[in-house]
């Protein structure tokens, strides 16, 4: 209660309309998490609608050390936008016009708010083109895109987050406002700063607009979805496609446990006998895609799938991308809780991982689900607890332990697009070295000196 | 010569052997300059061949408070490396060991004095494919490319040096070794600080490895050269390429004076009648490529361009880029001085930019010559300064101010992929703002606070 008071809502009140602030408990409430489980509940919640009136929060939030947590649309899945000090939650959601779309420069102007998907739509309706497909895109923002570097099926090809992001507009821990980068599609003036913003996760700056980058848009696209016997021939198969010189959109890979949980959702028997699924996607010209399709399909049918289906063009591919994204509430539909570890393995791992998850599922006795993007070796390792055998809570965490720790000793990562977060905070020591802890610290200093923003996350 | 006692030169003995040290004046004489016009002397010369010996150098120089400015294969074009206060030049040159190229990972692991052309022809022999082609990769370190983000033509599709950069060691300003990123293809753990050192021109910390993502390689590439009778022609040749859906691996351009002098050094007649010249490189599956340019020379004919050299394979494609590579050379054989002006304008403007280009000779008596990576706007303006007349000298000065004056009002910058160096720093506080300055004074502060990292710098 003394911190509410501290807070000074009159003071936040002077700057902000009132339907821009939040301090009702019930209100606040709303703003306490994201779809992780980590929830602390903020003093006030503010929703400005300009970055003059950000760094007018964050001018006043500075001078009285009130915590800052910064959120987009709340569709992270470790906790990132958690206020885990209470302050002030500041949310962009009221930040959300277009600025611009130009087809001349390939370029698009955004503030931090815009839903990605709706982006995408009406950059794709000037013939242009904003890759990034991060599984939430129909709710998630532009601005918790960059602040988490979000990625998505098509990163294999397309790059993250980061290779889109050409300009910030970004307010500091002290309310000063300051512009990097450009609308240029290269850039070599001084330091990369602006892109140390992106995956920073609020934890630097906020962000009030960004110039990202766009193609043109690949005029067709498609699709093979193929079953395997195993998950062997699955490796090989992705093993193969990168052999023959292909860098495809996408390439997804889903195991025998998310495959029956999706075959019991839809109903479908298509991966009956399956232990393994591959969707490769690959766009371009028309013709060319038409070609290189038979020329994959072709090499693949060597390795003697169970199934191969073909999807050529917007709907048929959109067809098949609808039973991948099944996958995930399929697997919420066993009733089991899910907690999605985004782990990458180095690209040659990829085979280990699936026989490693399968060993800690037999020796833990607790289901493991793996799926996700592994062109990139970024897969979703679901561990999934039966959260009314409170047992199965202590070994679940034994799980996630052992494969945090046999992922870093393979060199690969606890993470590939999430982020840090809440979620992934217990293994922050284990999965950086102190020097790396220590530049993480002098760079967070040099910039938030006050340790305003954020507070109590990884650094 | 005070300083030069000053450095302790049997200090620097004790963890170097005597062939890792150059104290003599000619010794360090080769040491005092890149490609540009700048030199420095340096006090010492040190040739490390380990990171241990380079941790020792750098504790060294930081309690004593000595400049250390590290040095690729000095083939930089802006005077990056130029030692403006002396001290210790740091060459990785020895430390030229490529230690991996995992076909599993599809990455290589490389310490800083690999040559860039002979990684890629590694790396081509095992399949993979690193895709950066800087104009001097044949004699360009990938430290040097790291410390400058370096580009090329092909990064309209395969993006920047950054692009590449997995994970780098790197040596801080106080001798401790911090690894940062990993060999994962993609990673979230924390802020994206490794990256923050592609680029930083040797300002933030000395690399010494780097590992570096690697593709697939395409199978085939083909070329379209083309000839035009307006810049206007070319420019809308550009655009129909992108309209069309092509994100092209290159999309280079040069207008009549480079033409000119190109045609005069190699004495072909390709040119006769052209006012500009694209090239257009396609690479991928063969009959994909091969489809793909047939409907792009379909769609091209239709702007009436004067002529279609086809190039479909290595050694067709490498004649047509042969003609490219002698476009600089072309421009020395004038017997004036070139002063290249390697600016970026936001894609739109890039016919503004020639006919500004064209304006500025006109107005100043001075000739300049563009060509370059037109698909990233990223356009080298070379002034030709005729030394012998002294007052070209100050009119070439003055092209050079009109010329970013305008890049920077349209949006654009100073320099897309050679750096800010010594030749840029003119330009620095024109082209920053002084929050972006602040910004890079504080984080070059937290990470040097001595300064002793190329000092006289940027920051």
């Amino acid at each position: 209660m003394s911190r509410r008071r501290s807070l000074g809502r009159s003071a936040l009140a002077r700057f902000l309309r009132p339907d821009e602030l939040i301090t009702s408990e019930g209100g606040c409430r709303a703003y306490a998490g994201d779809k992780w489980f980590a929830s602390a509940l903020p003093d006030a919640v503010v929703l400005p609608r300009s970055v003059a009136v950000i760094s007018k929060v964050l001018a006043y939030a500075h001078r009285y050390e009130i915590p800052v947590t910064a959120r987009g649309a709340g569709y992270g899945y470790v906790g990132g936008c958690v206020p885990l000090r209470g302050g002030i939650v500041l949310s962009t959601e009221r930040m959300n016009r277009i600025k611009e779309i130009s087809t001349h420069d390939f370029v698009g102007v955004v503030e931090p708010g815009v839903i990605t998907a709706e982006f995408q739509s009406q950059v794709e309706k000037k013939g242009l083109y904003y890759p990034l497909d991060p599984a939430s895109r129909a709710d998630c923002s532009l601005g918790g895109n960059i602040a988490t570097n979000a990625g998505g099926p098509r990163c294999l090809k397309y790059g993250v987050t980061r290779d889109y992001v050409l300009g910030l507009e970004v307010v500091m821990a002290d309310g000063s406002v300051t512009r990097l980068g450009g609308r240029c599609h290269k850039n070599k003036t001084g330091f990369d700063l602006h892109r140390l913003f992106v995956g920073s996760e609020g934890l630097l700056g906020v962000i009030t607009e960004a110039t990202l980058k766009l193609l043109p848009q690949p005029p067709f696209r498609a699709c093979l979805s193929m079953g395997f016997p195993s998950m062997k021939v699955a490796a090989k198969t992705i093993r193969l496609i990168f052999a023959k010189g292909f860098l495809p959109a996408a390439v997804e890979v889903a195991d025998k446990f998310t495959l029956a949980a999706g075959a019991k959702r839809t109903g479908s028997r298509l991966f009956a006998g399956c232990q393994a699924h591959v969707i490769v996607e690959i766009d371009g010209q028309e013709r060319s895609v038409r070609s290189d399709m038979r020329s994959l399909e072709r090499a693949l049918k060597t390795l003697e799938p169970i199934f191969i289906r073909r999807g050529y063009g917007e709907s048929e591919c959109e067809a098949i991308w609808k039973v991948r994204r099944e996958f995930s509430f399929a697997l919420r539909d066993t009733g089991l809780t899910k907690l999605n570890q985004d782990v990458v393995v180095p690209r040659g791992r990829l085979e280990g991982l699936f026989s490693f998850a399968a060993c800690l599922q037999k020796k833990h006795g607790i289901q493991v689900a793996c799926f996700g993007h592994a062109g990139d070796g970024n897969i979703h390792v679901n561990v999934m607890v039966d959260r009314t055998d409170p047992d199965q809570e202590a070994r679940s965490q034994r799980v996630v332990d052992e494969l945090f720790q046999q992922v870093l000793e393979w060199g690969g990562a606890v993470t590939g697009e999430h982020g840090i977060g809440v979620a992934r905070l217990p293994w922050w020591d284990l999965a950086t070295s102190e020097n790396v802890r220590r530049m993480h610290r002098l760079v967070k200093e040099a910039l938030d000196p006050k340790r305003i923003l954020n507070p109590e996350k990884f650094v």
